[in-house]
């Protein structure tokens, strides 16, 4: 193989109740790379086109990561990378991970696998420091392994898939602001209660047990975030609003999608889905925010070929 | 039906990483309870062996949970209870949830069950707060349902059953020392470390999925608690003796069954488990403290009758 194109994922991490551990996959929006060889040896990115974004490797989230890997590698070749982006850096969505992840995936690939999605992960992890200043994977795993995935731990990288019933479709809208990571950190709480603490293990524990066993009712009574949504939440302008219209619409739960802007829902339908996304209309249009607004079912399978040769 | 007897078994608590929502049901210690229909209306406690406890119902927490059961029904008779107790009171295996659940369970029973085990678990939760002073359900549950239980919540009391794998085994030593309920509680932390949170509700997270897939690498992952053990384990002596030479000897994990005094390790073998009790054994011997060991399969069914008539 000489050349290949993929689909990298956007993700959606923390999940109300698994906040650093938990995140989720989505299938209809993503960016696409395409990376082939070059007899010369080294990474380099030829093209990017979706954003404005730095060409040297060594500052680009993509080429951090495929540098990492190319640097644990001894071949007589290098990798030219194609960047075509459409998921919006900043948004909340894992924008820099699909970029960490989709260079890494597409060397292996042509390498012939010889990483496994664990491994691969913590060359993009690389990548991602370089977006958010600290080395975390919870956006990562969702991409390169689809579905549900849970990060027990970094060091050393030990990432579970969750299963998920297949009817589980989410509904996410990114208002068009800008939230410092700094600001997005800085309202985090040190400590939090022990009271609070029970609450959110006991809500992650009944989620995964609902997703295991397709059984939405208890999907719904777990997502409930007590530690970080009632922070974070107030950074992004007509949160409340948006919640308790897409809870009326019919959604499992909703929650801040990442350290935000955007924020997610979950619905049983791909038509509950729909409405709830025409209840995050509503609320936004009325204000004077841009916005985009995305469906999508879970992706099961994470990051894909698209064409190789 | 006119009498029941039934075997009402010991339960573990909190389980590491599921503090105050997680626990799971022994098959080879428990209490007998004997309970039938008498004519004249009331509960009656007409017999009890094995320890000194208050025969005045009020006063019992087998009695308050049947009373509390019997103010909710309306028939023309009464029961009379005779309770065998063979877990010791205090010993941290859910002593006072088998009494509470026991004489609730036999009851329903000799009534037909017009009550679900939900709703016993809400009659027995005031037999068990005359016990511990609170209202929780995390030994009541095991109890009843058998196996391993989340509480999600206590009120409305919603309780999930998990899944396990048939080769899990518990080891348990109980050392014969009193902890006060007030020390255990007054040692809890009332905030902890967000790092600490997001740690429990990783393992706890996994430890459910590790229930639900059968692996023991995960399980074994899994068995770590952060919050409670750092600062409980200081009031068992030769707490850390046992644990490092039951990890040694195989467990997959050992921490503070409930509130302690009692330890408890899962293994994956009954050959493991009885490894992991000698080794309970050997550490305890050399001590001066007198202490009782059991190993048990992970009671799936939780409490059952013995006989009828």
């Amino acid at each position: 193989m000489e050349e290949i194109k993929i689909f990298s994922p956007a993700t959606v991490a923390n999940v109300a109740c698994g906040f650093d551990v938990l995140g989720f996959c989505l299938d209809s929006v993503g960016d696409e790379m395409v990376i082939r060889k070059t007899p010369k040896k080294g990474i380099f990115i030829t093209h990017i086109e979706g954003f404005n974004l730095p060409y040297e490797a060594e500052k680009n989230v993509a080429g951090v990561s495929a540098l990492a890997m190319y640097n644990a590698i001894d071949v007589d070749f290098g990798f030219e990378i194609e960047i075509y982006k459409c998921i919006k850096p900043g948004s909340g969505i894992g924008s820099s991970a699909a970029s960490a992840v989709g260079s890494v995936f597409c060397m292996n690939e042509i390498l012939g696998r010889p990483f496994n999605k664990t491994q691969l992960t913590e060359f993009a992890i690389k990548g991602e420091a370089l977006a958010s200043k600290c080395e975390h994977a919870d956006n990562l795993a969702p991409a390169l392994f689809g579905g549900f995935t849970l990060v027990k731990s970094v060091a050393p990288l030990n990432i579970l898939k969750i299963p998920s019933p297949d009817d589980l479709f989410a509904s996410i809208i990114h208002p068009q602001i800008e939230i410092k990571t700094a600001d997005a950190r800085a309202v985090l709480p040190k400590e939090v209660s022990l009271t609070d603490a029970i609450t959110q293990w006991s809500n992650l524990g009944s989620l995964v047990h609902g997703l295991h066993t397709s059984n939405y009712d208890v999907i719904k009574d777990s997502l409930h975030d007590v530690i970080v949504e009632p922070h974070r939440s107030n950074l992004i302008p007509h949160y409340q609003s948006v919640k308790s219209e897409v809870l009326m619409a019919g959604a499992l739960g909703a929650c801040i999608s990442g350290s935000g802007p955007s924020i997610f829902a979950l619905s049983k339908s791909i038509e509950t889905a729909k409405s709830v996304a025409d209840a995050m209309n509503k609320v936004y249009t009325a204000t004077e925010y841009n916005f985009d607004i995305h469906i999508s079912k879970i992706n099961t399978e994470g990051i894909k070929i698209i064409e190789q040769h």
